[in-house]
């Protein structure tokens, strides 16, 4: 019972990545998404595109861990924005620390797989990491697309600044890079952006 | 290219759930939950909580794969509470209709394996949709019991009518099914709920 406890604890705080507010639109506009929306999103893509992952042969059951989990940390830390360069000089301390304090809440065994997932995610060298990478990249570039650069205009992102944040795509697929290209080019030519 | 465009259309259209609300609060009791939170909630519980599968050795892609879909055809058929009768008569077919017109946007090999993992969700027979339903059916009752039956004081819910709701977290997990029964038994004597 003492281990159930604790990962009643762990799904007590993980749940509150439904109040951690990113930066990024839902389709429809009308307000930005959450976290726990997101993670939720980039699993379904990442089954969706698998087989646009430059790597065959993925352990896609890896990779749908790494992204349920792969923001679990900003229950704690905050979600920092992608285009904020002053949070992300404090970012990678803050997490490692939330990390520890929330994957400590679960029973031996699984804190130690949960936050090895988390890691690999981090160090992002795995094949399984890369490819949940370029998801967690894609995903919020294609929204940003699809709203007219609603979320760029807000925060006055230029093209250059989202094709250095690409290279997280390039890494994991290739073929997403360079659909991803063609609509960067595309949403620059629309006046979503400017270069 | 039409097999990409034929991903981004399903994948536009799937984006809706985070707009199809439940009659479940989240923790903080803020509001009620979307189809697309839950859905990242019962993949990360069916992890957390395998061991406690009535099956072991489980197949926990399919489990994952189930899940993540399993409210999908919500985007057209709407979220049909579970304590709704009149709604429940014509849920099936309005769901039947809307895996068609859902699972059809994508190409032929995955519409065919996505709608065959909803069917084997909702035919309940394997031992991975008998946990996917065991673990769907629990988050909703574990965030009533923890809001003090916030949502069953809400819709008259009785505790007769949550037992019998109960009976798919027995065919999945007799082990969360255990505890699912004393947490309700806790619930009545807290008037959280009538018996």
């Amino acid at each position: 019972m003492e281990k159930l406890s604790k990962q009643f604890e762990f799904l007590k705080e993980i749940e509150k990545l439904k109040t951690v507010i990113r930066r990024t639109f839902i389709l429809d506009e009308s307000r930005c998404e959450n976290d726990a929306e997101h993670s939720w999103q980039v699993a379904v893509m990442a089954l969706i595109f698998s087989e646009y992952a430059d790597t065959q042969q993925l352990d896609m059951l890896k990779v749908l861990k790494i992204l349920l989990f792969h923001d679990a940390v900003e229950v704690y830390a905050g979600d920092t924005y992608l285009y904020d360069a002053v949070a992300a000089e404090t970012q990678s301390q803050r997490e490692i620390e939330a990390a520890g304090k929330l994957f400590g809440l679960l029973p031996d065994s699984q804190q130690r797989e949960f936050r090895e997932l988390w890691e690999e995610y981090e160090e992002g060298k795995t094949a399984e990491a890369k490819y949940a990478r370029a998801i967690d990249r894609f995903q919020p570039f294609w929204h940003n697309y699809m709203t007219r650069g609603k979320a760029w205009q807000k925060h006055g992102v230029h093209a250059s600044q989202v094709r250095k944040m690409m290279e997280k795509i390039e890494a994991g697929s290739g073929f997403l890079f360079s659909h991803a290209e063609s609509l960067l080019a595309d949403a620059v030519k629309k006046g979503y952006l400017p270069e």
